[in-house]
């Protein structure tokens, strides 16, 4: 099954226990449409963070940005903006503001069934795998480029776990050719996921390829693919202060279909930023307004996330670091400026260990603990993340999706009604020093009461050492090698299939896109 | 030194950087004193936890708690609680709300020198390493039983780092004979560690002698002893509705001395506890104030700390789990209870793994987090737990701290002035595509501005593989065994300690204390 094993153990333990004679009190989790039950976190004053986004206002104003495609600074001029120099346009506050007022705060994202549908908006919680690493590496086969192989393998892996709504651009399958690749990704993601597919924005031809396929092999009307995000794209800033061609390019185009764009500055603080949380986030989020704003002047209510991805680099060897109390306060500060201006928005957790050990997890969760008590609507990079994204761990997916799946737990709360708190039913049923295991209360629940971990181990220190005393790791080998082997493909439908192999024969020999606009 | 590497670095660097022509902007982050930072989040409504509260008041005075030492029996009924059958108290509401009147909302505990004093109040966030672990391991050495060069060496440890506010009854020293096991343990922590130390409730002739040794060799009065906390203790009841001899007999020596008592029950859910995060707190709740009352009727104000440390059994097995969605919630509903009554009280993380692996390092860091969300003022088993307990860990206790001193940084908070935002001296100076290594900002602040981690490495793939591949706990052990090659010995004044170890010598031919009340 595609739904996750979590579930469909869950469900098939509430299955069996209706032969028993007690009546089954089940808990009710849905890992697919989460909404956060956590307190948000500020980490400057209300004060504090209305200066940084009058900061960003006047940055965007008086510093401007470069804006490297002709196309976009067209449509930024006639809008009103100022050109100085060769590239820097230069924004003012009311065009931001009138993009802030029409871009939608609500946006239904589309799978390719309706139970894969979800809404991104404030208060909703969203999980992507690590992505866009040039690496992967599993215990078995070691670190190596990422290959066609891996694409699909770590597809599986994503479609298989319910708590990843969204399909990430996991890792680069360096043996397609460029011009090919967006046919093969797209593909897979089709053919191997029914979530909702992501598109890089490398130029108009390979968007346009991709647009087209996924409308036509999802079985799309023109109208349909343009009344709801079918697609998304991430689109990073190039910091500080300019947006390259393919960026500007990927805005303009998704924005124009009704497609997805999650607009990411990022920003490592003391190199492409500032030093301070504070100075990343305010150039971050000037960053992101100008990138938001263009994609509102190229259709009004057109779907925009907010976004950032702010670390700190170790001032000693200008490396990256990750899951710091950095990268949290600056999760903590985006998430200031995304509920001044009310859009969905993304963050990020992350490792720069270079392999799935305890640094790596420790750091993940620290940024991930970061994003949730930000608010983030969309965790992006949640599992698998190595090497500050360099590498993709199939272990490390699969040691990331406990914490994440346990987050989603949380996140259907609890309940503290009398038949819970069980006077009657559990605690006045058994003498001091008793035990609970046959209380009426245990005997109606025990079957969903808790989590049921998909790698974590609860056997004690003896029976662990004859079991062979595997780690975390070793277990998740086993995990993600069953379900790379079940080869499920639920994309599939023969009769489109046929539709789309035969649009890439064609592309092909014709000779493909390059990563151009 | 012994103020922790962390904080010694960052003062060498800053002290280093005075020579530099740019004045350095310090952060200042005490570890010692954290106020935490994080919003306390309700897992249930306020509806639901004054019904919990309600219910736990119920219990204590309908089902009542065996009281197993007579003379707690006889505290509890001239105060007019009813004994009914052999050792069943029944305690009313009144009594109940009025212990909880009497408790101390803040309680000043004494380490050996006043910077090692701290805070115990709703709030403040104190840290305690893993506990009362009858196992030792390390890399090197292996599983072993724990030793009394387990207990100096963990202790060692402790002490080093500044997260750790309490010192806890971390190792068993198994290879000191249990008569004179107290003798060892106080003595150790008074010699190697100027925090604040950890008695256990091992019947009073042991509690008197440990009382005894750290008032005197800490050159105490009588009066100052009583003055304030000088150690603690952790109570754990003998869940179901149960207080046995040891307990209650330390309840009452620590109450009648004005020393701490931190009661916990320990509960499981579904085991000793309902198998409902309601159920089992609820429980954990009654039996907390039942110990509670009897302090403050030993003792009316003194000093006690109300707790909970309750996770799952994993339904399968029957074995405890740790880190878990319910661990996470219940500690969430303890929260709200220790709220509702207003005084300081302890948490706690945990792992159930066998070793410092992946799973290891998530659990821990869920059950933290679930501790800070909860808003607890102590944090015990915060670090190097392992085998629910059963096991503490070197390595693990290195790489848990590293999460901690993160937390801690946290604590710092961090500001958005104008200076902060640094919209002239850095995001202005820098052109489009350009770096901020060298704004003014950034040479006033790069020596402190993060966090220098004592064992995450962010070097790239290529320079760790050629530096040896080192994983986490590798490295982990390279730090714990430099800090205990140190031998500092802080607690150490010579004058007393001859005096110590002519009390020892004294009370080891009289016989000892075997753990006996």
């Amino acid at each position: 099954m595609t739904d996750g094993s979590i579930g469909s153990k869950r469900r098939n333990r509430r299955r069996a226990s209706q032969d028993a004679p007690a009546k089954t009190v089940g808990r009710t989790v849905d890992y697919h449409n989460l909404r956060s039950p956590f307190p948000t976190m500020d980490v400057f004053s209300p004060d504090q963070a209305a200066s940084m986004h009058e900061t960003a206002l006047t940055i965007l104003e008086d510093l401007g940005t470069r804006v490297l495609l002709p196309e976009a600074r067209e449509i930024f001029t006639k809008a009103g903006a100022t050109l100085r120099g060769d590239d820097t346009i230069h924004i003012g506050r009311d065009m931001v503001n009138a993009a802030l007022s029409s871009a939608p705060k609500s946006i239904l994202c589309k799978g390719g069934i309706p139970t894969k549908d979800f809404v991104l908006e404030q208060g909703r919680l969203v999980f992507q795998a690590g992505a866009g690493a040039p690496h992967a590496t599993d215990l078995d086969r070691g670190r190596r480029p990422g290959s066609a192989r891996d694409y699909i393998e770590y597809l599986q892996l994503t479609q298989h776990f319910d708590v990843f709504q969204m399909i990430s651009p996991q890792v680069e399958p360096q043996d397609v050719a460029t011009h090919l690749r967006h046919y093969f990704t797209t593909e897979a993601q089709l053919i191997w996921s029914n979530k909702f597919p992501f598109t890089f924005s490398r130029g108009t031809p390979q968007v346009m390829d991709c647009f087209e396929m996924i409308r036509d092999y999802r079985g799309l009307s023109d109208a349909d693919f343009a009344s709801a995000p079918q697609t998304y794209t991430i689109i990073n800033t190039n910091s500080p202060r300019t947006l390259d061609i393919p960026m500007a390019q990927g805005l303009i185009d998704f924005a124009r279909f009704g497609q997805l764009s999650i607009v990411t500055p990022f920003t490592l603080m003391g190199a492409m930023a500032p030093i301070t949380v504070a100075g990343a986030i305010t150039l971050s989020h000037a960053e992101a307004l100008a990138a938001i704003t263009l994609t509102q002047l190229v259709n009004p209510g057109a779907p925009v996330a907010y976004g950032t991805f702010t670390s700190n680099v170790d001032m000693k060897s200008g490396a990256p670091a990750f899951g710091t109390p950095a990268h949290f306060q600056a999760s903590l500060a985006a998430g200031q400026m995304a509920r001044l201006i009310g859009l969905p928005w993304r963050s990020a957790a992350g490792s720069a260990s270079n392999s799935n050990d305890v640094q790596a997890a420790n750091e993940n969760q620290m940024g991930l603990w970061g994003c949730l008590m930000a608010g983030a609507t969309v965790v992006i990079h949640a599992a698998g993340w190595l090497e500050g994204g360099l590498t993709v761990s199939y272990e490390k997916l699969v040691t990331d999706v406990e914490v994440l799946n346990m987050v989603a737990e949380l996140c259907a709360g609890a309940s503290a009604d009398p038949a819970d708190i069980g006077y009657a039913t559990a605690i006045a049923e058994v003498e001091p020093q008793g035990h609970f295991f046959a209380t009426s209360q245990t005997m109606e629940r025990y079957a969903t009461a808790f989590y049921d971990p998909i790698v974590h181990d609860y056997a004690n220190f003896g029976t662990w050492t004859e079991r062979g005393a595997t780690d975390a790791n070793n277990r998740a080998t086993d995990v993600w090698k069953d379900i790379v082997a079940r080869k499920d493909q639920p994309g599939l439908k023969s009769d489109s299939l046929g539709q789309l192999k035969d649009f890439i024969a064609r592309r092909t020999a014709e000779g493909g896109a390059p990563p151009e606009s």
